[in-house]
């Protein structure tokens, strides 16, 4: 279940640092791998930016389509994320991805050619802007989100809902050896009044 | 109660995606700042990436100094992240700055002028790597993290515990508008095994 979000509000899609998935697509080849490391760089136009390996495969996809999609997992994908994370697309069997061999389904992105993965809270749909010396130097890739979408049960209205169905609806931050926290409970912070000695 | 972290492990204090206090200092002059958007993009040596807008006063003092350092604030601090967040040092009367308005004590830093916030998890001490491009078109910062510190009842031996004391202790993941969630239940996935067909 999807609907789209309003480009302005895209960046609360990953404003809580939520591990994302990196789909990418290019000359007849897909693939997907886990991040932890992204997050938004600007609101409007949205940008975000995402540490993208120079030794996975899904790096020659991006530099060659120019574009990926950051899928917002929850807990019910955590097995996947951890398996999609934990193999390189090289070390699948000719012919073989990712997605047919962990059972992923997908459907089509709106603006890029990356496909989305199906039962993510949200999906953002990202292109390329170059910057050549950070990607060489860091790994560090920037794209410009230009449509984005989300599961309404779970986010709406511009706002992730308080009351998602249950725990593995929940999306996922990534620790280290297959270890994740999920999404705490949402609360509102009073700030701290100022002073006036 | 801080303890040093090793530098190669110092990635997991911001991988699960907290929200972070920016302290800085420069010739005479100290802020602190909230942000959503940072996250390591290096495991060894260890650098972070931090979204630092041109218009904050905290902008000058990092490129005067050449160095920040990320607080990661728990829950306790929620009010004082949300306060300091919420205003520009420049707002405030002669002589004044946030952690006097807002009465947040500090402790020096080892390796570089920044002071960092008592009451936090963590902390990284991050010396700029100038990247006069990405920080002139995207306020993007990237530091190399040369001491980082945790308190040993939340963070130790190179791991986040699982059983802090309290909701009080849990990490910090901006929304919007002033509300967080916390750092959710950690838990292990097991990958989801390929298939075989």
């Amino acid at each position: 279940m999807r609907e789209p979000v309003e480009l302005a509000k895209s960046y609360r899609l990953l404003n809580h640092g939520p591990t994302v998935l990196v789909s990418s697509a290019h000359a007849g080849q897909r693939n997907v791998m886990a991040a932890a490391w992204s997050m938004p760089v600007d609101f409007d136009p949205p940008k975000v930016a995402v540490v993208i390996d120079r030794n996975t495969a899904t790096r020659a996809l991006v530099e060659g389509s120019g574009s990926f999609a950051l899928n917002v997992p929850t807990r019910a994908l955590a097995a996947a994320t951890l398996a999609v994370g934990g193999i390189s697309a090289r070390e699948l069997p000719a012919g073989r991805d990712k997605f047919d061999t962990f059972g992923l389904t997908t459907f089509a992105a709106s603006r890029i050619d990356a496909p989305l993965l199906d039962g993510c809270a949200a999906w953002l749909e990202c292109r390329v802007l170059g910057e050549p010396r950070i990607q060489q130097q860091y790994d560090l890739f920037i794209g410009e989100v230009v449509a984005a979408w989300a599961d309404p049960r779970l986010f709406a209205d511009g706002h992730w809902r308080d009351d998602p169905a249950g725990a593995e609806d929940r999306t996922l931050h990534y620790i280290a050896g297959g270890r994740f926290f999920s999404t705490g409970e949402p609360f509102d912070a009073t700030a701290t009044p100022a002073r006036t000695i």
